[in-house]
Formats: structure tokens, sequence, C-alpha cells
């Protein structure tokens, strides 16, 4: 069986990218499927279906049970991209190193194809999980409808829109913090929880681990910010420093590059606290948090 | 019990609109829940929910357990709505009279409430169905995605975009019923289809009801395209005479209005056919077929 087998992360990579393939077959209407599967198999890290199988994997369960729900989170993933990208509202060309979907298929297309995405990621996962109790399977889209919704993602990108407008609700800083919560850390709960849920985690460790989720995602989203400072379009995939020109709220536009990275250090041991203090071992999630400081130089 | 009582179509009416405004609750962050609820809200005639709630009366259920459904329902079709009148679609000002959610919420809040819709909607389902076993919460999970994304509405709107634009995949009289029956009679589809199997109906039953929600559908986007050539604003609540001033490929369009009020007829028999040969016994039906012959005067 698969779960005794530790793979390594290029070899998880690899295993999501296959099944990516295998899932986003181009069928009709053409236009439709080409664009929902050019922003999906974009090459990228596949953080999040790594850390959902990782997950899984790490408490006991079986990795292939938990690959279609792995696979619709990439999905949701690339949606939320989609529609970030377009004109309306973040309004960027590029991603990962290719043209933003909108540029390839036009806006309408990129619009519906994002559309497409959000039902056709629990379709393809309830389809292939036939092994999952039907208790398992509602929970499991119970967490994709709350995290990939109004009260998750969608929360995030809305303020983070209206921050750029100079509209706050709250002080900027509590703001920032709303942003990265939903826009980011809510898929990182909901990769690290769904793995969890399929491998029957208990809610005590249900709780530690979407702890170790959001800080895990707060600290993704401040290393993005130091890169977008940092980085060339080369290494980004996309065109860096277009939240300073954009006036955009980030961790170092309000605490500055030093602070940014000093919170950095603090939230990846605070991940590194959770999981070894609570008997999680998994070299994956080490290998996440070193790439990560090694990308950003701290 | 309430399956014991006849409700007329007002009455129907009037229940949806209650539980929609009970499940549209403005939340945080404010103007998404705004925007998601102002489209929903928007006074209309409820044709998918009642036509839900009564196909599960009709078959001996219970409407009580069909609501959350059927408002479910409604939400996906004001989503379409909200997505479709974008400016990168058919560039619609107004919707029911109103001016249409970009125009009051900006496109980016409209964009991301009508992905938000799409995801609360199975939300609010699956949380106020308590009644409902999770193998029949799951089949009607499985219409949705079925009939909201990629192999459904979404399909119809793709290629309803491309023929606009002139393009072609096949003779225009397939295309045209490609688009009517994905982008009109799928929704006809799941708000019959649910109901049936919230009511537990057999698969010849089903069977059945899907071939008049398939031919009802069709009939109901005919008159569409009747209404659009001769209906005034005030009437449609929307700008009339769109369709034609695009080049809109539509009924009218390709067969001329004689004769596409003969196959509105047509297929309003074959309608009544179905329900009244099988036992199926339907005042709401009735209502709703004999309401949009009124309405384009056959």
């Amino acid at each position: 069986m698969m779960n005794d087998v530790k793979m390594t992360m290029d070899e998880l990579i690899k295993l999501v990218d296959k099944k990516l393939d295998e899932f986003m077959t181009v069928q009709q209407p053409e236009d439709l499927f080409k664009s929902m599967r050019y922003t999906v198999l974009l090459p990228g890290k596949r953080l999040r279906p790594v850390m959902c199988l990782e997950t899984c994997r790490m408490l006991g369960g079986e990795i292939e049970k938990a690959i279609p729900a792995a696979c619709a989170i990439e999905m949701l993933h690339a949606q939320t991209l989609i529609h970030d990208d377009l004109p309306c509202m973040d309004n960027d060309d590029y991603r990962r190193g290719q043209k933003s979907n909108h540029k390839v298929f036009g806006e309408a297309v990129a619009v519906l194809a994002g559309d497409a995405l959000l039902t056709f990621a629990p379709q393809i996962f309830l389809q292939n999980s036939v092994y999952l109790s039907a208790e398992c399977k509602l929970k499991v889209l119970e967490e994709y409808h709350k995290f990939a919704g109004a009260y998750g993602v969608i929360a995030g990108q809305v303020i983070d829109i209206e921050s750029e407008n100079g509209k706050f609700t709250q002080e900027k800083q509590d703001t920032l913090k709303y942003i990265h919560l939903h826009k980011t850390a809510d898929l990182f709960k909901l990769s690290i929880r769904t793995g969890a849920i399929i491998a029957k985690a208990d809610n005590e460790k249900l709780s530690l681990l979407t702890d170790f989720a959001e800080k895990l995602g707060l600290a993704f989203q401040i290393a993005d910010d130091i890169l977008d400072e940092i980085s060339t379009f080369e290494a980004l995939g996309k065109t860096p420093g277009k939240d300073k020109t954009a006036g955009k709220l980030t961790y170092v536009s309000l605490f500055g590059l030093e602070e940014a990275k000093s919170k950095l250090i603090c939230l990846f041991e605070e991940c590194y606290d959770i999981i070894n203090s609570n008997g999680f071992k998994s070299e994956i999630f080490t290998d996440i948090i070193e790439g990560i400081k090694k990308r950003v130089k701290i």
C-alpha cells in the first residue's frame, strides 16, 4: 500500500501532476475545458495538494484515498488565480511565468472557466472517492464550501480589493490580518483539514493541525509579500513590485522588510513547535518551510 | 403536514421569498453579502424553486424537505444572472427592472458575489437539510455540480458567447439547440430532478420528468426569444431587442416569429402529454405553461 511508502516532495508533486492531467481531459465545449486545464496545469509547486496528501499520510491514512480531494483543492486554487488576475480584479497579465488565463482565452471564457472549476472540483472529488463513506464525503464537501466561499477565500479577496481602494472597515493591521487569514490561510486550512478528515483524525488533532495550517498560511503570505518586494520576474513568474505600485496593503508596506522577516521567522518557529511537540513526523512540511526560508533568504 | 396542502403559485412564491430572505442574511464582509443578496432577492417569478417544490409535492414528498434545495437552485440561478450581465459577457445594465449587480457593486464584487453563491448555495442546502439521508444529500449535490457546471449551464453560456462572435462548431440550428438545452433547460432539469429525488421518485418517473423539464426549458427559452422581439422594457425588466441588435442567435432570428410560436405551441402540447398521460397532477405546472402562453400571446 502507498501509505507505507514515504514519498519525497518531488514524487508527491509528480503524482499530483499526473492525476491533474488525467482529471482535466479536454471535453466539449473545447474552449471552456482548455481554459480550465490551462491554469490548473500551469507548472507549480502543488503546495496545497501536497499538504493535503502529506497530512493524510502523517496521520496514518492512505495517500491514494486523498488524491481526488487534493486535486480538487488545486482546481479551486486555480479558480482563485483565474478570477484574481481578471482586469476588474488585480489585472495581472502573467501567472507562473505564462500569460494569465484571460490573456489567452478572453475575459468571458476566463470568468466561466473559473465558475466551472468551482463545481468541477467537488464533482471530480465525489466521482473518484467511491471508497470514502457518504459521511466522510459530506464532511469534505462542507470544508470545501466553507473555505472556498463567502466565509473563506472570497471574504479575503473582497476585503483585499476594498483596502486597495482605501476602504478600511478596521485598523490597517487588523484588515491585513483578515485578508491574509482568508485569502491565503483558509486554503491551507482546507488542504490540511481535508487530509486529516480523510485519515479520520480526532478533533484534538484536527484542531492542532488547523492552528498549524493558519500559521503556515500567514507565513506563506508574508513570504509572498517579501518576494514581491525583493524578487525578479523570472524568479516570481509574475510582475514583481506590483503591490508597491498599486499602493497595496502588504506586510512589507505596513511593517517594513526587516519586521516582515522577523515575523516570518517567528511563525515558522511556532509551526515547528506544533508539529514537533505533538508527535507529527513530516519531512515534507520541513521541506516546505525550509524551502520558503531559502527563497526569502532568512 | 405541508404535503397534504396544495399551495397556489402565489403561496409557493411567497414561501420561497421568505426563506430566501432568511438564508441571505447580510454578514461580513458586508459588501459581498449585500451583493449576493441583492440579485437573489430581486423580485422574480421564482420559477425554478417553485418547480422543485411542486415536483416534490406532486410525487408525494414533503415540500418542507425540498425548501433548502429549492432556494439553493434560485441562488445558483442568481449567480448565472450576475455573471451573464457582466461587461465581458452580455453587458446588461438592467435585470428584472433594477440595475444589474455590477452596476451597483462594481465588477470586482459582482464577480466575487457570483463565485460565492456557487458554494453558498450547496452550503445552505446541506446546513438546512438535516432530515435528508447522507445518500440523498450526495445525490442532490451530484445533480447540482452536473447542471451548474461545465457540463451544464456554463457549457451553454460558452457556446452562446462564441456564437455571438460568429464562431460555430456545428450547424446554426444545432448550436442554438445546444445553447437552449444547456443555458436554460439544464436549470429546469436540475429543479425538477432535485424535487423528484427528495420525493424518492423511481428511475422511470425521474426519466419522464427529465424529458418534461427539457421540453419546458426549451419552450421557456423560445418564449424568452419571442419576448425580446415583441416586448417593452417595462414588461421585460431589461432592455428588449438586445438580441437582435447584438446579432444574437435566437429561435426568432433563425426561424422567424411565426415559426417560433408554432414550435412553442408544439412543445407545450408535448409537456401536457407527459404529465397528463402519466398520472402527474399539477395545477402549478399548468399555471406556469398557461402563464407563458399569455405573455407571448399564443
